[in-house]
């Protein structure tokens, strides 16, 4: 439902438009001095208004943090902390009280729930990924402290893998009141082996489930991923070897991501997930209201034409508690 | 770890060559007349020595259930059951006790419980899928009775993407003692709306995890998928109306693989799932034994060329646990 | 850890003097309209500083939702809420920085986590609890709808066991500069039959679970409980029959307390949980501090001389989420 | 529901006078060698049919391990197993058919299920219980590496408190053609400090919970229990010391049964479980059948006088699973 993790969980809760947004993280270790500047610099990754990309809503997004930290350090109990919605111009989806948005969770809220907050998409908003960055943000702390980083990028972008293109594809889809989806691809480096549990609990399908997740997503995939279905086997093995120097066995290529039967090898773990565009356009769309009758809507709200310049800090935070999770979780069922 | 579901639960176990696989379903419905031949029906489906594109292994792979029904029909009670591991030639894998097999579970296993049942890769054996199998089939009877269908077909094998030539094209891996990878497109009709829940148990989330929790499974998408992010938003618009016969809201088009904001909007439920080529190869590899030392391993076990005819079951057995559990859980959070 | 609750959930935390304390409602079904004086109500009576039996510690207790509600009416998205601190007189708790109180978490949680934050108990304080009568306040207001009501009453205090006495025991002990402690009875009438889940998940292990996390909770029995220890069987046979007016099977006694081989029948279910006296004593103690070295500890802290008269809504709460977790969960496996 | 445990779990399936009754480990720390006749003996002391004081039913529950074992040593993967029901009498039940035992599950699970297996109570039979015992065995041999020993004795039987005369307390309520209950007290040896977690993962919560799950059960207390509820709080203060000896600190007595806000304190952890007498009675007795109607039963199935010589067992097996899992829990929470 609304809590992720096993063992390092974060509970999530709010709306775009209502008081406040935040989340409870349990299973934060004891005694960690938190880096409040850090967990804020993830915030502001993923902070709307920052440039021409990205939706003008100007939200400070400042977390304040509630419980589970005496004197700079983490105590080891829940972590409660909120985000104020400030700047939340709900005025602005009045005309959405009674009309369903194309692609969006307007209707399938409507026909699950029987009621939704339709200001700004309520609870559908990706406005919520903020709590996640910040559950990834301490996440991130503890993994630092193993020598595990995170870094995700875009790798393409509507037509583009140029990185050099990304920002004109993007403008274009805006100029032409349009929006473009693209592909995020995430490395996490220094894991341990001996990561993810058989059978199901195999971290290609933790970190699978934690992607899917993410509004837009729509794919994942791993190592060689969907280009492995075309590929012979000859041509993905990674054959193992003794590293002399660090002593470490080793593979001479990478085509498994990281992962060998669900349980990392202490390669690199990489893996890219898709977004679709945005299904906000600024342009008048065909839709039905809640008579069911047809209607033309015209989107008033502030949208990005692109999800992925954002997303990116997301999908970091999502991979930081699933690592830290299976960390959690390897350790518990060692003697 | 080896427990699948929220609320229709499969616990699984078993290795390869041990004295049996099974498995434990709890929360099946009570009052269910079981059709015994349709449980059956579904694993022969999965089961290997068919046909030419299969291994030569002869398993029955006979279902023998201990509980949880009674007279021919469901209490309640969780059901447990047993597949006998029979025509278990574990000494085809004494010479794999001290090496690990590239690309598989060998090496991870081993440096994770410092302990592996190596014969036929233990518990890392795809013949654990066939517990999954039983456990679908159980779904799906469920399903059945709620008027929910799923299939899944082979849309790519290696190169190609033409069904007639899919056999051709696994037998050539085949004569060139090599394997092939292929995607496998799954469609779920029936659904109802409201399945799934926000945040992160979104509906394409567990069924992402669901897949990737399939052995050489290498990436999912659902709807639109990869080809999303190449696309425009205005491309891919699914424009609602109310379907006068039916009197229910549909979609014009199916961009969003019938789930909107995580959540089912009634269309078809359409998602596919990379599979990788085996492993295993039956041609001399170089790779490591547990002294670490370079060696060349003669692979003797009965392997695939491809392991997706066999994979489409568990593809549609992981469906219907999925469906089936978020279909509890939508009920039971429904006043 | 800090998650109450398999479908209707309750996420807890903060600590005594924190900034707020807080928790997240997930699972609360969509639609209902929502009787906050209700939910203060309930918290007024959990509150401190009422009466002579209770601490003067003056706290407001005043809930904030920040989510998951509407104009006025449940979405079915999670109720993330807060309560703030006010009158913490954290420096009243200096002098136990280093000190650690006989009988209290103190020392354990130092063991545990190596870091505690001591001001009033910070995370073991019973200030959590109002966390738990919020989350309790919304399950009555569903388990009213299904005609459900649970009272609880206190039935012994010290060595009386008559009401009339009770006043008088907790003045005694307040004069003695002592404590003392009780029993509260629970009583949940309107259950339907039915509730309650095999093997593990019968509903008087639920019950007992929850009680037992209550602060100060010593012992948990329903029906005839520790006495029926001492009967014979023939003693405590409840004679099922078919009441004629309702139409429904009745028994003629309830020494099982409503629940039979861990599912609900229909009849009251009647409970009793023993509390022990506060362990904080307004007298010096002998004690250890964080030295490991023997001294003489003076509680300046504002403390009940008996928590009874406030565990009782916090008993009626804990048993209001478990029910209707309980009819959750038997409404989702009832095909 | 049939699951027990977070990160050690048992899952739990079968029938009284099904094929077989089993179970499923999962989390089993790997690379312990499993000393089967310890399994064995543990399941021989919950066994029926070894004396005059207990049914005549003869079991040899034996258990049969199918995986997560190999060449003697556990693998780290699950753990399945099954004891399969010889001598199950079942036509002793057919007059059950249609009639509900007063004080049993019979009338429940028809009301909750619609069908039962109304042989020997099904689902409902304490037979299920030599499933825990398996699990607990495997979770004491772990428990034993550390450490810590779990021993749990009756300490009342019916009028009785004294030992000597609990033999004859049972025989006189069989001779009565009547049955008797009884308290058992158990004591954990050996546990660290810090096991159990705020604020619902108290350690007496996940004991309770455990506790009155077993068949019978009908009450739980830890420390001073219910008597505390009586006393004052002075004459209940654990005064905390530094032991020379052992450099540990200790408590002069032991009130709090070695739990101090929900975290074990390094002391004996001290419990007593309440079982009912049994609700078989070997004499005609009232109920009604499935028709509604007044009918009068006799019983003709085998049953103790009173289950707590058999209980004992089954006690010390919840116990040792929850401390295992509350070890584990505490492990994965620890950088």
């Amino acid at each position: 439902m609304n809590t992720f993790g096993q063992l390092f969980r974060l509970t999530d809760f709010g709306e775009s438009h209502g008081a406040a947004i935040g989340g409870v993280v349990d299973g934060m270790p004891a005694g960690i001095e938190i880096n409040f500047e850090e967990v804020q610099k993830e915030l502001d990754r993923r902070r709307p208004g920052q440039s021409s990309l990205t939706t003008a809503r100007k939200e400070s997004d400042t977390v304040k943090f509630l419980s589970g930290i005496f004197e700079g350090k983490s105590t080891g109990t829940p972590i409660g902390f909120i985000i104020e919605n400030s700047d939340a111009r709900s005025k602005d989806y009045e005309n959405m009280r009674h009309t369903f948005r194309p692609n969006h969770a307007d209707l399938t809220y409507a026909q699950k729930y029987g009621i939704r907050d339709h200001r700004g998409g309520g609870r559908s908003s990706a406005r919520e990924t903020a709590v996640r960055v910040v559950g990834g943000a301490l996440a991130r702390q503890v993994l630092a402290m193993c020598g595990i980083s995170i870094t995700a990028r875009a790798v393409r972008i509507g037509s583009k893998t140029d990185p050099r293109e990304f920002e004109g594809e993007i403008l274009e889809a805006k100029r032409d009141r349009d929006s473009v989806g693209g592909i995020i691809e995430c490395i996490v480096s220094g894991v341990p082996s001996g990561l993810g549990e058989p059978v199901f609990g195999k971290l290609q399908a933790m970190l699978a489930g934690a992607m899917l997740s993410i509004n837009a997503a729509k794919g994942f995939e791993y190592g060689d991923g969907f280009a492995a279905a075309c590929m012979r086997g000859s041509e993905q093995v990674d054959t193992p070897y003794l590293d002399e120097d660090s002593g470490r066995v080793l593979t001479q290529t990478n085509h498994s991501g990281g992962i060998q039967g669900g349980i990392s090898n202490g390669a690199d773990i990489v893996f890219r997930v898709a977004f679709k565009p945005v299904a906000t356009l600024p342009r008048p769309l065909e839709t039905i209201n809640d008579q069911r009758e047809k209607v033309i809507l015209e989107a008033h709200g502030r949208h990005d034409p692109c999800v992925v310049p954002r997303a990116i800090p997301v999908v970091e935070a999502m991979a930081a508690m699933t690592i830290l999770d299976a960390m959690m979780m390897a350790k518990a069922l060692k003697l």
